[in-house]
């Protein structure tokens, strides 16, 4: 059933091991050691345990970690690591193999807390509590969300007042809402932790800032003033031992203050190299983006490990006889099958050039290649980004491969259900999604009225005429996009000309330009009135401008994805890829159909030939379903499901060899003769 | 912002007491007493265990059921029962409020184990076995699904062959893949279990029938020949001891055969009531289509759970200023956070009314009422249908309601989390959703055609003509609905007549009609080819045939929610509804908008106003929201979620009460002064 019609001399297979290497991105090393390191039990986790006992657990999997040096990879040479971000963010996403409890313990050690310490700290605070944070003697939290601000973090609670008569700072959580929650390490683990609160010097409130606060001694007992308490149980992640902190005027030396972009002197002076506190806070926070780009490139892996499994077994599973009355038919053969699993394999793709992209600008701003404030500015967009549209797709992707394996994939034993509780939280933590595409939106605003704002004559008549076709073509239906191709008479042939990349482009680019000139627009005609009038036509375009935001995010994976095929040198290989390419764009197309429709866009005519054209390509590409997964190097070791081996296979051919035998031998029993006359019999075969 | 500009007079508050009244269905009392007791501590598990420590907690709950007599009202008076399905059904669903695994474990009890028994076998084996099954003496096991076959239950290979010079019946698996397995009660505390096995009598297979086989003595000890393994953890239910078992030539005396649809006499002659073999199989099986429409009623109510917690908790929570220095806005008033809900909302209302229709044909069938063979071939329909979309739905609803409650959603003391992962395997248990929405769609299919199979020459004649005007339509773009609403020149008017209940069920019905014609024009079209011709084209068709049936259910979601409509009498609460459910209609044209665009039955205009009239809606049902979940009547404790009740309010009213008391005392700290001139301050604020 896997029909190709319309090409001759189609690739007879991809070139599995060239492709494997390309997906593994700049930093293959990297990953390769840490794929043989998760293949370790000692780093396998027993999730039959009581939460408390499972944090033991992923503690002592941690140790293991700092036994292997991996946290040195990142930081400066002076605290004897090798400086490479990129490497060291590689490392870490593939810890998810292992189990997403390790990595988001380790995460919140090294990640977050000594994070926080390197990026706003000092050298000579990196030289005080760098080391004992790496070799985890300082087990730590990074205390930032309140109980009441979580997406809000400028509106915290919690104040750190300094106090000239002793060169000390306050930390103090003047009621429940400002009691630090969610924090991983937090409930029982932590000794110290880097605590975000509003800095208050000499009266005046200098925004949030960052202060390493010690809050256990070695007995685990708190210090004075620190206190508590359990998160208790969760969704998932039960390896993190998450909780709450709460501060009652707890003082700490005015050193402890992370002060490289806000600083109080002896004099009890605040200064700072960034004058607006806007700006200041944005760039503090800023700094904190290494926990959405491994998200990113975590969630993208559990994608693969997704799409393995399911394929794997969606290759040797069969159920019903279709078309013979001997063999049954695999499920992958199956055309909802295929629609379930193969348009998230091409997704996959293009997540996977998507994060290589974020990860090289990553390692190129915190390496320092190219750290300017542009280039801050994009690695934060990408990481929101593409965030918020991994996270989102892993859940949807273990969900889809958990039903497509049946009650399979529910068994602990297949992996898929621990995943996706663990990765339930990746949508919400280090930056909600929705209000991440929200950031992403607006910059797509600010993008669209800088342009406008600095625009020549030519840009603002090009503008203007841009506008009027744009009114024009929404009134009598007209396509603003003729020039990228032209429809005829033939539905399939009009279709076609969809696979021309540029045209994919140019409509994927549309639909999120135009939204947002819209809005603009709209935003544009109530610049002058009262915040609240303002704030009302945004609100009443919220859903759009996600929606545009997501489309964005699309594209650039899309373009990643287009960049990525020049990488790949076989050419039958890079052929299955450019129709993964295509399929990936096409089903963007057929995702938000309306709208191209709505708008003119597209023909109603290409809109109806669409869902075959998809559908036909899907089947010209599920004969490299398997080798497109196998391109992911994830072994049935790394995977760790039964069904991802060669189990489901294997009864099989027990069970024909079986019938086979009995058909043979005789032996093998009638079938009930059919009644000769039975008006009502199978009248309703509705049954499958 | 909850913006509602287009009514005067607009109802103040909804009837919350009556409507509830409403929503609870034909048995109330049943509902309401279920609820009483799953407010009994004893029933509420926990999760903190390992999982053979649940099974036992949930063993010994399903036991205090057993004690309240629950178990009674299902089965006949000579049985000491009080015979109405339809009140069992209604109590047994609500176990999902106490905890999905006592649900589950209880149902595989006495709605699957007991049901086969008292379905599918005489009186004789009712008084022999069914006292023991209701008192517990006799845990036991629904036998069915193997490794190797789960969806085609018609092909699984586990033997039943009678042997004449004993008058028995011998049990035998004769390869892995036929080994039972995801059987609740196997793995620990199963006594005996029906078996679904070939039936060989004399040499012929008269195909699968169901036989009482004993399987464990009193010591838990496994009798000779049978043999098991345990399931191990799972995604979710781990109160429920899944397992598989295989038999060696075990042997059970004639009468254990369940003989209502096949039986064999002391001659060792065969019969059957039902002549032709397929339809036997599909009678047999279409007795149990209680498990079906029991999950449909607990997804229903996970929903209604699901959006409790988060309307409660949203009109709570409050994140950023956006029209106001000083109150923050909340999470209810931000537009994509109704789009999230609301919407949600409306299809919950949709799928209770839904439910109650399917519940009240469950009740006529096996009461007696109606239990005429169309009447059971509509009520395995609409359960194939509902099932397949609200225990999708449910996950989708608990998925958005966990992100909607942000880091909250994700602790276990606020339930929703343990909710998704117990009613995950919902989705592909009691029948594969894809499968059953493609059973679903067979059906369309076969009344279809036996519509014009049957047809006079008016019909026919008729036929010719829609199709003819189909065509031309598809090749001119005119729409084939004109008669239902007239386009006007103004878009808001023109989307407006969608209000229409008319306009709303022809334009939903057309979608499914004109699928379902299109797939039978192109099978009619190979109806004499061979069957792997026919298989493909089948095929080619099933993503397709598959989005028709959904399509089809959801019209009927559509119907059931709009004779609802009927059961209120408070005018006010009528007309919010009415709002509720023109949201539902629409919100379905919205996803489908591409294939109403491309077939000419929405024209661009109404297709591009389409969004923002759904937005205007949502912003209208905003104020109602709570009063629309309340009605659902789950208490705080029966939610047992910490953010279902007033925390949130307390821990801001706190905090508002600090700062009015700060600013009142002028210590307040000062805003740090913003700077002179700062070019680069805030120009790209792009962080909400």
């Amino acid at each position: 059933m896997a029909r190709v019609s319309e090409d001759a001399a189609l690739p007879t297979h991809i070139d599995v091991a060239g492709l494997g290497e390309v997906l593994l991105g700049r930093w293959p090393e990297a990953r390769k050691a840490a794929r043989e390191r998760a293949l370790d039990p000692r780093l396998h986790s027993n999730h039959n345990l009581t939460f408390e006992d499972q944090r033991e657990l992923t503690f002592e999997q941690v140790k293991i970690l700092r036994d292997a040096g991996t946290a040195l990879v990142g930081v400066p040479e002076y605290l004897g690591g090798s400086n490479s971000p990129g490497a060291n963010v590689s490392a870490f996403e593939e810890l998810v193999l292992a189990d997403p409890s390790l990595q988001i313990k380790s995460g919140v050690q090294w990640g977050l807390f000594g994070s926080a310490v390197l990026n706003l700290g000092s050298k000579e605070h990196h030289l005080e509590w760098l080391p004992d944070i790496l070799n985890l003697n300082t087990p730590g939290v990074f205390a930032m969300t309140e109980i009441g601000h979580g997406s809000d973090v400028a509106s915290i609670g919690t104040t750190a007042t300094y106090l000239p008569e002793s060169d000390e700072f306050e930390i103090h959580t003047p009621f429940k809402a400002a009691w630090k929650d969610y924090l991983g390490n937090a409930a029982v683990h932590g000794k110290a932790a880097v605590v975000f609160a509003q800095l208050i010097v000499k009266g005046v409130n200098h925004g949030v800032h960052c202060l390493y606060v010690p809050i256990r001694n070695d007995n685990g007992e708190f210090l004075p003033g620190v206190g508590g308490e359990d998160d208790g149980r969760k969704g998932g992640l039960n390896g993190v031992d998450n909780g709450r902190l709460h501060f009652t005027n707890v003082r700490v030396p005015r050193f402890n203050l992370l002060n490289k972009y806000g600083a109080v002197d002896e004099n009890g002076e605040y200064s700072s190299p960034i004058v607006s506190p806007g700006r200041r806070f944005f760039t503090m926070i800023g700094t904190l983006v290494q926990g959405r780009v491994s998200l990113d490139g975590a969630a993208v892996l559990a994608n693969q490990m997704a799409l393995s499994i399911a394929v794997r077994y969606a290759e040797q599973r069969r159920q019903f006889n279709t078309d013979s009355d001997i063999r049954e038919q695999t499920l992958l053969d199956y055309q909802q099958h295929q629609r379930r699993l193969i348009p998230r394999i091409a997704e996959t793709y293009a997540m996977i050039f998507a994060h290589q992209q974020l990860l090289d600008k990553f390692h190129e701003v915190f390496s320092g290649e190219d750290d300017s404030d542009g280039n801050r500015q994009d690695l934060e967009t990408l990481a929101a980004a593409f965030k918020s549209m991994s996270t989102w797709s892993a859940l949807d992707t273990l969900q889809e491969a958990r039903e497509a394996c049946g009650g399979a994939g529910f068994m602990a034993k297949n992996r898929i259900p621990q995943l996706r509780a663990d990765l339930d939280i990746y949508a919400t933590f280090e930056g909600d999604n929705t209000v991440l595409l929200q950031l992403v939106a607006k910059r797509l605003l600010t993008d669209y009225s800088d342009e406008f704002k600095n625009a020549d004559v030519g840009v603002m008549a090009r503008y203007v005429a841009d506008r009027a076709t744009e009114a024009g073509f929404n009134r009598s239906g007209l396509r603003k996009l003729t020039q990228a191709f032209t429809d005829t008479g033939d539905a399939r042939k009009s279709v076609n000309a969809l696979r021309d990349p540029e045209a994919q482009r140019a409509l994927l680019m549309d639909r999120v330009e135009t939204i947002i000139e819209d809005v603009a627009d709209e935003m544009r005609a109530v610049a002058r009135k009262s915040k609240s009038e303002k704030a009302e036509v945004f609100n009443n375009n919220q859903h759009r401008l996600i929606e545009a935001a997501r489309s964005h995010a699309q594209l650039l994976q899309w373009e990643a994805f287009t960049e990525g095929l020049e990488k790949i040198q076989d050419p039958g290989t890079k052929r299955v890829l450019t129709w993964l390419r295509d399929l990936f764009g096409l089903h963007l197309l057929e995702e938000n159909l309306g709208w191209y429709l709505a708008y003119g866009r597209l023909s109603m005519r290409r809109g109806r030939a669409l869902e075959s054209y998809v559908n036909r390509l899907i089947a010209r590409l599920r004969p490299y379903a398997l080798q497109l997964v196998d391109s992911f190097g994830l072994s049935p070791e790394l995977l760790r499901a039964e069904i991802a081996g060669t189990v489901e296979e294997e009864r099989q051919q027990e069970a024909d060899t079986y019938f086979r035998r009995l058909r043979a031998s005789g032996d093998a029993p009638a079938k009930e003769a059919k009644p000769a006359r039975d008006p009502k019999a199978e009248t309703r075969g509705h049954h499958a």
